[in-house]
C-alpha cells in the first residue's frame, strides 16, 4: 500500500527500531530516564527555548501548552482551520475550561494581524480576559503553507506588547524551516512556547515536545502528570526521537520535493486542480472537477483498489501527504493510479 | 439625566414598587413562593413552553440554557456579534466546558443556515460533540434587529432533524414580537429553550426567565442551585416581574416609535449617520463622520454636560436606546443635545 | 403554620418592606445602584474588610469566595458536614475544576488543626495545589454551634504561614457574634474572605455578601458576572439588607433564648432527647427515642397537624430553627404540638 | 542499584527489547495498529470485559474512567487512601469537573458498604448526583493489599442496585490475582470498568488498559483523544505489553516470596516494625522506631550508600517493593545494608 493520507501514518526506520531496542531507560516520572532528558535537552537546544518536556501527543502538547498559560475563563485566539480548534476534541475548553476566540485564517496560514489585535478584550467584568494566541506551522489544512519568521515575530511582537503570550502549534515546524531555508529556531523564538512532533514527517513512532522557559515547562510537568500523560519508562520512545531529531530533518526536503512531483503530475490529468497552488511543504491539496462524474470517497476506494491511499477532506477534496516512506517510485505509482482511475471514468 | 446607554438602566415603575411591597413570599428554594410560582406560569404560558424558571440574570438564563443542552466537552454553535459570546465572561467554557464555535452574524443578526449545517460536525474522535445553536432575538450588536418566524423555524427544523437543540436569547423577545407584530409564543416556538428579561424594557429591577420543557427546567433547576441562583424569597422581584409582564409588554411599540423618531432627528444633523439604518426596535445605532473633530467618547462626554448619557460602541459609534423612561420630551431634548455639541465643533 | 424548618423561610419585616418600597436605584452591573452601594460599604466596615459584593445567594457567596482563591486544579480543605460539600451542589468542582479534601467535622463544628495541616499537600508533580480552608461558622450540621475567635484565628495563623487562604462560610455569623458576645468583624479578622447572609436570621428575602479585600473583590465580580449574579436594580433587595444590618443583628439574641426554652421543653418529653446538646444558637436538634413507634417522617407529618413544621434530618432526627417570626406563643404552640404527637402514640 | 522505591522502576525484559524492535505497526489513531489492536482484545479477554484501551499511563485509565462514567458535577465516591485521591494531581475534578467523596479507607483497603450506601445522596437540588465508586486492588497505600472477590461482588451488586457504577483501579491486579489465587476476570467481574498497568510488576516501559463495555470504550476513545492520549505507531508499546500479558504475571508470586523474606529479615532486626503486618504481595511497609536517633530520609540517604534505595513514605517509615529486578541476593544485599546503617547508628 501506498499511504498518502498522512504522514501521521510513517513507521519507524530500522535506526529508529535498533535504537529503541538499546535505549538506557529509568522512570520518567522521577526524571531519571536519561534517554529521555537527553530528548528534552536536545529539543530544548533545537527550539532555542530552556526547557522541554515530552508527550505522547501534538494534541497533549497543545493542550498543555494552552492550560500552562490559561486558566479558567481565559480566552485563546485561534484560527478556525487550526489544528486546535478542528482536531482536538475541544479539549483546552472541555477539560481546561478556556474560552475560544476563533478568527478567520487566510489562505497563506496566518491570521490578520489587525483581527488579532481587534480581537483582544479590554478589562470589563463581561470579559474573558484574553491571554493567548495560537498559531500553527506549517498550516495543516491552509495547504501545508510555511509562517515566515517575519510574520510570526509581527504577531510575537505586537500581542507581547499587550502582556498576551504566543504559543506555536509547530507540530511540522521542521518541514516549515526546511521550505524556507531557517532554522525552527528561528521561527520558534517569538512564541513563548512552541511544540513539534516526532512522530509524522521525522518518522518517530510516538510522541511530540512541548518547549518553554523552565518556568512554563515545570507548570506544565503537573499539568501532564494530571492528563496520565507521565510515562515510566519513556526512554523507549525517546530512543527514536532522538534519532528523528538527528538524521531525519534534512531529508524532508526530498517529501517536499516529491510533493511538488506528485502535484505537478496530478495538474496535468484531466479534471484534476490544485485548489491551493503548488505544494509549499509536503502535502498536496486537489479538487476533482464538478465535470467528473464520481465525488471523493469514491474516487478514494478506486484509487484503493491500485494500492494508493489518500485522505478525502471534501466531497471533491483529496490530501496527499508525502513521508519517507514515499519515494519517487511511489509517486511514479501513484499518479499511474489517478490516470487508470480517471480512464476508466471515460 | 436622560439616560440612552441602555434599557438595563430602567428603573421600576411605582406600581412594581407597590406590587414588590406587598408580595406574598414563601421560600423558592423549596419551590413554596407563590409569586414566583405565579410568575412561572404566567411565563411558560406565554412563551408556549411547559415550564419556567426564574433566574437573576439573563446571563444566568443562557448560561444555564447552554449548561443544561451541553455536557463537558459538547460543542455550542453562535454568533460572533451575540451577547453570549461577547458579553457573558466566557462562562459556558469556563463553568461548563462547552467548546464554542462562532459563526459570523449577518447583518440582519441571523446565522446563515448553510454556515451552520457546515459547523455541525460528523462524529468522529477528533471532533467535539455538536449539540446546540444559540439566536439571539433582538439581535442586540446587529442593531437590536428582531429575527423572524419563518427565519427561526427554518433553522430550528434544520437543526432538529440532524439531532441538535436550539436555545434563544430573548433578552428583548418581546420587542421582536412586537415590532413584528407576532406573539413571542410563535417566536419561541422553534427553539427548545428560550431566556428572556424582565429588566431592560420591561422595567422590572431584576431578573430573567428560562422557558422550556418540564424535564429541561428541573434540570436548570438543580444547575441554577449549583450557580448559586437559587433565591429565598424571591417573590419581592417576581412581583415586579408579574406587573412586566402584564401591563408593560405593549407599550414596547411606543419605545420603538421614539427610537424612530430619535434615528430621524439624528441622521439630520451634520456629520451623523446610521450605519445600520432605520431601528427596527428600541435601538439607535449612529456614526460619528470621519470629518467630524471628534471621537466618540468624548462627544459622550459633552453630551453628558447637556444632562443627555449615551452608550459608546466603537471610536467613532454611539448606541442609545430607548425605554420607558424615555418620552417624547426627552426624544427632543436629546436632540437638541447632540445639535449643541455639534454647533460647538464648529 | 409555625414553620420551624430553617431560618430561610423568613418573610421580609414591614420596615423592610418600606424600605424596598421607596429604595433608590440604579444599574449596579454599572456600579450605580446607590443602595447596593451603601449596603457593600456598610457590611464590609462590618466584617472589618476592605470591600464587598452583593450576591443573590450564600452559595453564590461560597461559590465565588473559592473560585476567587482556586483555580482549575488547585485544592480546597472542607469539613465533611460542611454546607459546601454537602448542600451547594458540588459547584466549586463543577464550575471551577477545584478539588475537594474533606476532613472530619469534630462535633463542635471545628475541624483539628493537625488534620489540617497533614492534609496540605507538600509540592509533587502528583499533588494538586493546596489553596484554601473553608470553615463554616455557625456551623449547621454539628447543631448551629459557633466557632470561637480564638480558634478561627489559630487556625488561619496555622495555614497563613502555610500560604494557603481562609475563606469562612458566615452565613449565620451573626448568630455566632451575638452567642459569643463578641463582634462579628472580630470572627471574620483571621479570615481572608468571608460571606454572610442577609436573608435566614436577619430576615431580608434575598441576598448575602462576600467581603475581602478590594483586589479580591474585583475578581469576585468578574466572577459574579461569569455565573449570571450580576443584577440590575439590585438595590430593591439591598434596601431589605440595610435594614437588616441595621435593625436585625442584636434581635437574634431573642432567637436563641427561644431556642433554649424549646430544647428545655423537648427534652422533657418522654422519647425525646438533644443529641447535640444544649443549644449555642438558634437550631435544636432533637432525637426520637428508638422505643417510639414512630420514625421522623412520620411524626413530622402529625406536627403538621397541628400546625408546627419541622426540619427531617434523620431516620429519627429533627432539626428546629427559630428566627423572627417564632414568638414565646408560637415556642409555647410547638410544645403543645409534640405533646399531643407523643400522646397520641399511646 | 537496588531499587526498591516502587515497582514504576522496572525497565523492560530483553524479550520485550526484542518485541518491540519488530513489532509491526500502524496509525493506531485510525485503528490500524495491528500489535495495539491484539493487545487490547487480548487485555479485553483476561479482564473479561468487551473491549479495551490502551492509555499511556494509570493515571490517564483512571481519569477515563471516572470521565466516561461522570459527566460535569456528578460525583464520585473513592478512598481517602486511594492513588485516585492522593496522587492524580486532582485530575478527575481539575479538568472533569467531578466532585470527590472521600470515605475512609480500612487497613484492609477497603471502603466500609455501610459508609459507601450512606454516602449516595438523594436526589435533591441541592446535591450532585452520585455517579461512581472507585476502589483499588491491590490496594497500594494500604499495604499493597488485595481486596477480595467476595468484597468486590458485594460492593458491585449494592451499588447497581442503586444506579451507581463501579470503577477498579486495577493498576496492579494481578497481583492481586496471584496472591489471592484468583483469575484477574473473577476479581474485575464486578466493576463496570477496570484499569490495570502493564509496566509495574509486568515490566513492560510504559502503558494500562482500561476495559469496560464496548459502548464505554468507545466514549473512552474520544476522551483519550481530548486529553492528547491518542498514540500514533503506539505498536512499539503494545508489543512489551503483549509479552507482559504473556509471560510475567504468574512470577509475581516470586516478587511476592521476596517481599515475605524481606518482611521477615527486616522485623528481626533492632527497632523496625512492620506497622502493616506481612506483605501480601510486592510492597513491605517498615516503621523506625521512635527510639532511633534517625529519621527515614537520613535513613533513606546512608542506604543509598550501600547501593539501596527505598520509598520514603513518613516520617519514620518506609516502602520497599519488589519486582522482576529484585532477586534473592538483592534481597539479602539489601538486608545487610539494613543491617550495616543499623549497626553505625550504635
Amino acid at each position: 500500500m501506498i499511504d498518502l493520507r498522512s504522514d501521521t501514518v510513517t513507521h519507524p526506520t530500522p535506526a529508529m527500531r535498533e535504537a529503541m531496542a538499546r535505549a538506557e531507560v529509568g522512570d520518567d516520572v522521577y526524571r531519571e530516564d536519561p534517554t529521555v532528558n537527553h530528548l528534552e535537552a536536545m529539543a530544548a537546544e533545537l527550539l532555542g527555548k530552556e526547557s522541554a518536556l515530552f508527550v505522547p501527543s501534538g494534541t497533549m502538547g497543545n493542550l498543555i501548552g494552552v492550560l500552562g498559560h490559561c486558566q479558567r475563563g481565559d480566552e485563546v485566539i485561534m484560527g478556525h482551520l487550526g489544528h486546535t480548534f478542528l482536531f482536538e476534541g475541544g479539549g483546552v475548553s472541555a477539560l481546561g475550561g478556556v474560552f475560544v476566540h476563533t478568527l478567520p485564517n487566510q489562505p497563506d496560514g496566518t491570521l490578520r494581524l489587525d483581527d488579532i489585535l481587534a480581537a483582544i478584550r479590554p478589562p470589563d467584568v463581561h470579559h474573558p480576559i484574553t491571554r493567548l494566541v495560537v498559531l500553527e506551522n506549517t498550516h495543516n489544512r491552509c495547504g501545508g503553507v510555511p509562517l515566515s519568521v517575519a510574520y510570526t515575530r509581527q504577531v510575537g511582537d505586537a500581542i507581547h506588547a499587550r502582556g498576551l503570550a504566543l504559543h506555536l502549534d509547530g507540530a511540522r515546524i521542521f518541514n516549515a524551516a526546511v521550505a524556507l531555508g531557517v532554522t525552527a529556531k528561528a521561527l520558534a523564538e517569538p512564541a513563548d512556547t512552541v511544540t513539534f512532533c516526532l512522530s509524522k514527517g521525522l518518522c518517530a513512532p510516538v510522541g511530540s515536545v512541548l518547549c518553554g522557559s523552565r518556568e512554563f515547562i515545570e507548570r506544565a510537568r503537573r499539568i501532564r502528570k494530571q492528563l496520565g500523560g507521565g510515562m515510566r519508562q519513556a526512554g523507549i520512545l525517546a530512543a527514536a526521537g532522538i534519532v528523528a531529531l538527528e538524521t531525519m530533518i534534512d531529508r524532508l526536503a526530498e517529501d517536499h520535493r516529491r510533493a511538488r512531483m506528485l502535484a505537478e503530475g496530478l495538474v496535468r490529468l484531466p479534471g484534476i486542480s490544485l485548489p491551493m497552488g503548488m505544494p509549499a511543504t509536503n502535502m498536496v491539496f486537489i479538487s476533482l472537477d464538478e465535470s467528473l462524474p464520481i465525488d471523493a470517497p469514491a474516487f478514494a476506494a478506486r484509487l484503493a483498489n491500485y494500492g494508493v491511499r489518500v485522505g478525502v477532506v471534501g466531497v471533491r477534496q483529496f490530501r496527499l501527504v508525502t513521508h519517507y516512506w514515499i519515494g519517487d517510485a511511489e509517486v511514479a505509482q501513484t499518479l499511474e493510479a489517478f490516470r487508470a482511475v480517471l480512464s476508466a471514468l471515460g
